[in-house]
């Protein structure tokens, strides 16, 4: 009876469900390890509130918390956006570049709209090899191809592949829309350094004749740990040409740790003025068809912090705290990878770091025996440092290395 | 650039960007009439909170507001919205049927996961002819065929015109998927009497080899004025056969005064559980693609309340005085049309009052010279009572009958 598009589309394995599974376990035995989701834990175990966060959160005015906001987010809010996401760096951004703002159901909300805007049914979507998970389940809802280049050449981005990759779908389809997951990468951490991307945007700039669309989802953005220049790297890509839109992801849920308040936006920036406000009207219009409008509570809290400095200085000052509890994890997890010899991806920042293995799901298995709970992936395993108190990181490498030996 | 099923797509005219513009002038002229949203005001002009969901709201601990929640919502969501929406009629329903829960971004959400699930590209979703305008968006952006027919035949639903345009879609298409925004129907507040959803019953129940989809949004059904049956016509649905799903839209936005909160539910009703699982699983597989998960707090407050006794009864008692404010702007409107011979729509409860004109546009127009807004309809305009407090009802009236001398 239902839609053919809909049939035998169904949601397995999904980290949002594992988590689930997680959470429940917790309750029976508090020491189970829960490392599945992108969410911050303090060193005591406890969900990560900003402190600046909750202040605002929390006195908001009834109207500021219940009443809906307009479906873009409204022009303090985009203007508040623009401001976070490039900082220093925005008068280049908008010398350079047309632009439109769109609030959308956190990061997710905002790939989802960029994806279904840019492709039809059938046509591709290209992705590497190793990606968070819902990309797929996104292309898939809108009944599009998948295809996936190898991400890494050693332990480097492997351009090549990506670029083989762009040449075929280019040619097959005229157009090529992809999903770049940078700075920390999720799930392995991985940043592109400069000349990584500076290839990627040659390569797009050799080929003038083809529409780009480049989903940038800067999720973790916020959260650099080694290559912290994430901000000053947007402004390489004011080098692109009229044939490219870039929908940049913007996750509040990550940056203010508001995971339950669904704020995000999708920022629209092409030299082409036309380009922007196609896609500027067709993400408007799939927002109102989906979810309407987004939590005002999380406008509210982006306006406010632009509108207050001393509030915004403490915040940044918060965040540096958390950033640091991060950089003390993933140090300590890295060594302790290294004394076990478990390889890890490179790693410069985010929530995540990966573990490859022959086989993601039997570890994932054999982990969830001794209470220790991770996002399995094909040849690997993800382990959320966000969610990984320094406490536990010694006891989940000894069991990932003890169930590898039986696995690998 | 853009993805061809969404060429030209751009919202024009939508109700909340009206709403956005009377807001605007309403800064520049306070004695602005914004009779345009779906939302409760109390008699001061001010945002209708109620006691009881803000006490619970503004308690919440950091990580029920702050975290994740499930995709679906949790067994503990579904439980409340079950109880809340069915109350003492629930042990029929899930007596006759199997069912399913899914959280969705308000009425909005579950609406569109309905008709998405429900039909493919190019077929047919049934609508009246006078019907909440983005329900005609929803349809569009799927790439879907809407067709109407008309809603009255005198002051009555028109039933012949319903099973005459059943019939056809049926035969071309071998399925039928159809709006029922019933009772306190948007916008004209009607309520379909018992016999006549019985006839609805009746005609689906004569085509069993016909699958049937019915999305039924009852956004409004916590606010009934004169036909208050509401919860116990839901027993009505059970006579229905093996051949039929239903998809209940339920707005926690409207029953809690929650907007911006983006909470909802679908409600997936059939006697075929593989139907049932079906849906639920498209629907799920929709909403994490969309939106990942809804807001924690709109969550937490359906379990709370339904969990508190004491809250629960407190409540209730609110939403009483709720509707007989609106109860008392009903009667008065209702008078005041009369005195003016201003044709109304048949108007038995919910935020709506829905005026005859010859053309809704030019009506709209010369009443926004006066500063007063409301939302064009075809051949009509929709006055929101819920957001009308007593005093403006006779300058709204007055100026829409000097308006409506010069257009007609």
């Amino acid at each position: 009876m239902i839609a053919k598009g809909m049939v035998g589309k169904k949601l397995v394995g999904d980290n949002l469900q594992i988590a689930s599974e997680a959470k429940r376990r917790k309750l029976e035995n508090p020491n189970t390890i829960n490392a599945t989701l992108g969410t911050l834990v303090n060193e005591d175990n406890n969900f990560y509130t900003f402190k600046t966060v909750d202040k605002i959160l929390r006195s908001l005015e009834n109207d500021h918390i219940y009443n809906y906001s307009s479906t873009d987010g409204g022009e303090e809010f985009k203007n508040a956006v623009m401001n976070w996401v490039f900082r220093e760096y925005l008068d280049e951004i908008i010398t350079n570049f047309k632009y439109q703002v769109v609030a959308t159901a956190g990061g997710t909300g905002a790939v989802s709209n960029a994806v279904f805007s840019s492709l039809d049914s059938n046509q591709t979507l290209i992705l590497p090899n190793i990606h968070w998970g819902p990309y797929n389940n996104i292309a898939l809802a809108s009944n599009l191809n998948v295809e996936k280049f190898n991400m890494f050449d050693g332990n480097h981005f492997n351009i090549n592949g990506f670029q083989e990759l762009i040449y075929k779908v280019a040619e097959k389809e005229g157009k090529v829309t992809f999903i770049l997951n940078d700075p920390c990468h999720n799930p392995t951490g991985y940043t592109l350094s400069d000349d990584e991307l500076l290839s990627i945007i040659d390569i797009i700039n050799s080929m003038e004749n083809i529409p780009f669309s480049i989903i940038y989802d800067i999720a973790y953005f916020d959260y650099p740990v080694t290559r912290t220049n994430v901000r000053e790297k947007f402004k390489l890509l004011t080098k692109l040409k009229n044939n490219v839109v870039i929908h940049i992801a913007f996750s509040c849920s990550k940056t203010f740790s508001i995971y339950g308040l669904r704020t995000g936006a999708q920022i629209i920036l092409s030299k082409d003025q036309n380009i922007v406000e196609d896609f500027y009207n067709s993400s408007v219009y799939l927002s109102r068809t989906r979810w309407s409008n987004i939590p005002r509570a999380g406008i509210q809290l982006l306006i406010k912090l632009y509108n207050d400095k001393k509030l915004y200085a403490k915040f940044l000052q918060e965040q540096q705290k958390a950033r640091n509890i991060l950089t003390m994890r993933a140090k300590l997890f890295i060594e302790e990878a290294k004394t076990n010899d478990l390889k890890i991806y490179p790693y410069h920042g985010g929530f995540f770091i990966t573990i490859a293995c022959s086989d993601g799901k039997k570890l994932f298995e054999a982990l969830k025996k001794d209470d220790i709970y991770v996002i399995p992936l094909q040849r690997a395993i993800r382990i959320s440092i966000s969610s990984l108190p320094i406490a536990c990181i010694n006891r989940l490498v000894s069991k990932v290395k003890e169930a590898k030996k039986i696995i690998d």
